[in-house]
C-alpha cells in the first residue's frame, strides 16, 4: 500500500479525454479545446462536445438544441411535493429531492443501454434549469413560468425566473456561465459521482451524488459564500477591514484559492470581463469595484504573509455576474449545477463505458 | 503526479479509525474490535460503537436505544408524495427520495455544530427502518405499520414489515444483518460519502451520496442481484450449468469476488451460520442447499481456470438470509443501507473532524 496525500492531492485517480487542467500556466480545456475558445459558443454546443466529444456540426447541434427544447417542461407534481415540508426547501436541498423526483417520472429510469442513458442525459439537461426556476418561484408562493422556444438555454432560464426577457448582454452572460460551469475534470463532485457509476449505479442516482456533493460551501457552496460575503462587506470602504479580519482569524475567503491552479483561473479571467460588462451596462459598478477591491488586497496580503498571492477562482466573479443578473445567493448553487450537469453526465458516460470500481483502501489508526 | 492504478486499487486515500481490514487472513474489525465478536452484540450497541468511538456502558446504551426508539416514527407525507410518481419507485430510488425529503422535516438540516449531527445521526438511524417498511408496503398500496417499542432495531424493522412478531432466532438474524452490513472501510459508498463531507457538505446529503453509490449492483446492488440468481437458477440441478454458462459468457456472479479479501469475508461466514439456523428453523434447506452448491462450485472452477479460488462476499449468504426472513429482493439494497447508516453517518463525522477536500486529479489521454 501506498503512502498517504491528504485530500488526494495530486494523486492521479483515473483517465479521462473529457477535460485538461494546466495549473501551473492557468490552461483549461474541454475535449481539447481552450475554455477561451469555447466561452463564445453556446452552452447547447459546449453540452454536445462534452457529452459526445466533438463540436457538433450545424444540423448536429440544430437537432441537439431541439431535443433539449421539446424536453424543457416538467411534471409539476416533483415540484409541488415540496411545498408540504415542514422546514422548507434551502435551494439545493429542493433540487436535490426534486432532481430524484424527476427520476420517478422517467420511463427509462432504471434502463442502463446506451441509448436510454442518452435520452436520460438530454431530459436532465433540459430540464435543469426549469426545475431550478420553478423551485425558486415556487418557494415565495409564485406559480412556474413556462419555458419559451425562442430562447437559449441560458435566457430561458433567466426568463423562467423573473418573467422578463434578459437583454442580450445578459443572455449571453447567462449562457457563458453555465458554459464555465460545465466541467472541471476530476472536482469532488465529479469524483463522487463516478465514484457511483463505478458501481453501475444509475445515471440519476450518479447526478445526485455530485449534486450532494457540489454542496459544500468549500467546493460549489462557496459561490454562495462570495455573494453573502459581498453583502456582508457592505461597503467598499470596509474590504480591507473585513478581509484582514478573515486572515486574521485564519478563516477562508470563499471564492480564493485551488488545488490545482497556482496561478489565475482562466475561468475566474473570462467572468470577470463578464461582470465588469454588467456592470457598465448597468451602470453601477459597485459590486464590480467591491470584488476587485478583495482581490486586489488578497493578493498583496498573501504575498506578505505567505511568500506567494493568492488568486481568485471560479466561485469568485461568477457571484459578481450573478449580482447583476439579480439572483438571489440562495440559487448560487443549484445555478452552478445546471451548468455542471453536463459535464457530469460526459464523466458517467466514461465511466460506465471502461469500468473498474473505485475502491481505493484506508489506513487503520 | 504518480502512476494510475484502475479502480485505485491498494491506494491508501485517508487514515481512518472506524475499521479495519486484513484482506490476506480475512479479519474485519470495527474500532478495533472484531467482527466476530461485535455479531452477538445489539445493532444499537454496534451504531453507538462506530459513531461514538466506544462500546456503550449500560447507561449509554439503553439512553442511546431509548432516543432511537423515540425517533422510530416519521412524518407520512414523506412517503405519501412517493404515490403520485408516473414510473414508480423503485425500492433504492424511493428510498433516495424519501431520505432526502425527510432532510426537509428535519429542523437541523443545515446547521453544522457537532451536536446538531448528532442529533441528526440518531434521527438518521431511527427513522431509516421506518421508512424502508413504509415504503414498502405503499408499493402495493398499504397503511405503514406503528413502531413497536419494546421490539430492537432489527426485530421492530420486520415487524413494520409484515405486522408479524418475528421469532427469536429470525430478530437475532435480522440484528446481525444490520450489525455484518454497518461498516466496512473505504467502499465505494463510503468513499463517495466522504468526499461529500469532504466539502462540509451537510449529513443528509452526504448520506444521499452513499445510497446512490450503494445502488450499483457492483456494490451494494448485488445482494438483489444474488436473490435473483437464486430464482433465476430454479433448483438445486441447474446450479452447476448455470454457473458455469455465466463463467462460459464472462458474467460475473453476484456476491462472490472482492477488491480487498483473498480470503474468505469473515462477514460470509457469520451470514453463512445465520442462514443454515434459519434454513433450519424453517425446516426447508433448500435455498441454503443452492447457495452451498454455488459456493462450492465456483470455489473449484475458479482453481481450475485462474488457478485460485473466488469466495462468497458479504452478499451472498446475506441474500440466503433475506430469502428465509421472506424479504422480496426488491428490498435487499434498502435493507443493507439501513445497517451501513452507522458507518456511513461516524465517516461522515471523521472527515469532518479532521478535513481537507478530497480532490485527486485525472490523467488527460
Ligand atoms: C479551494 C480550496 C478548498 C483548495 O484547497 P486545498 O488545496 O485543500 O488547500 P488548503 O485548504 O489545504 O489550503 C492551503 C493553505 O492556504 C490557505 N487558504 C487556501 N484557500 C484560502 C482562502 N480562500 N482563504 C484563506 N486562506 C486560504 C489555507 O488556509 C491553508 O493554510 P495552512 O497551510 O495555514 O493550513 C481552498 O482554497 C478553499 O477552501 N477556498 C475557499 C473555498 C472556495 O472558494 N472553494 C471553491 C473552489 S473552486
Ligand atoms: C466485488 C468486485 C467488484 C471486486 O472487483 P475488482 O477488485 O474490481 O475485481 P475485478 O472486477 O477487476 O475482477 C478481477 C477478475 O476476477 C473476475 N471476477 C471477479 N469477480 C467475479 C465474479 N463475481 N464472477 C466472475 N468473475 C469474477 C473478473 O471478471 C476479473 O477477471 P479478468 O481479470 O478476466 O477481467 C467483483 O468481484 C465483482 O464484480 N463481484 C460481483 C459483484 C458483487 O458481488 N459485488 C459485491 C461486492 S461486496
Amino acid at each position: 500500500m501506498e503512502e498517504m496525500k491528504k485530500g488526494l492531492e495530486g494523486v492521479v485517480a483515473l483517465d479521462t479525454k473529457i477535460s485538461y487542467i494546466d495549473g501551473i500556466q492557468g490552461i483549461l480545456k474541454y475535449r481539447g479545446i481552450k475554455i477561451e475558445d469555447l466561452a463564445d459558443l453556446s452552452y447547447d454546443a459546449v453540452s454536445y462536445l462534452l457529452i459526445n466529444g466533438k463540436i457538433p456540426g450545424e444540423a448536429e447541434l440544430s437537432e441537439y438544441s431541439r431535443m433539449l427544447k421539446e424536453n424543457r417542461r416538467i411534471n409539476g407534481k416533483q415540484i409541488e411535493v415540496l411545498k408540504e415540508f415542514e422546514f422548507g426547501t434551502e435551494a439545493l436541498d429542493g433540487l436535490r429531492t426534486a432532481i430524484s423526483c424527476t427520476a420517478h417520472f422517467d420511463e427509462e429510469n432504471n434502463h442502463h443501454t446506451p441509448d436510454a442513458n442518452k435520452n436520460k442525459s438530454i431530459r436532465l439537461v433540459a430540464k435543469f434549469p426549469t426545475i431550478v426556476a420553478a423551485l425558486h418561484r415556487a418557494s415565495f408562493g409564485e406559480k412556474p413560468i413556462e419555458p419559451m422556444d425562442n430562447l437559449s438555454h441560458g435566457a430561458n432560464f433567466l426568463y423562467m425566473l423573473s418573467g422578463k426577457i434578459p437583454t442580450e448582454l445578459e443572455a449571453e452572460a447567462m449562457e457563458k456561465d453555465l458554459i464555465l460551469s460545465a466541467e472541471h475534470e476530476l472536482n469532488p463532485s465529479t469524483f463522487a459521482l463516478r465514484i457511483a457509476a463505478s458501481t453501475l449505479s444509475d445515471l440519476y442516482s450518479a447526478v445526485i451524488c455530485g449534486l450532494c456533493t457540489l454542496k459544500g460551501p468549500l467546493h460549489g457552496g462557496a459561490r454562495k459564500g462570495v455573494m453573502d460575503m459581498l453583502d456582508e462587506i457592505g461597503s467598499i470602504e470596509n474590504v480591507r477591514d473585513y478581509t484582514l479580519g478573515k486572515l486574521e482569524n485564519k478563516e477562508k475567503i470563499m471564492g480564493f484559492g485551488h488545488r490545482v491552479y497556482k496561478t489565475l483561473d482562466p475561468r475566474a479571467r473570462i467572468y470577470k470581463d463578464v461582470a465588469r460588462a454588467l456592470a457598465e451596462e448597468n451602470g453601477d459598478t459597485y459590486w464590480f469595484d467591491m470584488a476587485e477591491e478583495i482581490e486586489h488586497i488578497l493578493y498583496h496580503e498573501f504575498i506578505e504573509i505567505r511568500g506567494k498571492p493568492i488568486y481568485p477562482n471560479v466561485d469568485f466573479y461568477s457571484a459578481v455576474v450573478y449580482k447583476y443578473l439579480d439572483i438571489p445567493a440562495e440559487l448560487a448553487t443549484s445555478i452552478f449545477a445546471m451548468g455542471r450537469v453536463s459535464g457530469w453526465i460526459a464523466h458517467c458516460m466514461e465511466q460506465y463505458s471502461d469500468n473498474r470500481v473505485i475502491r481505493p483502501r484506508a489506513h487503520t489508526v
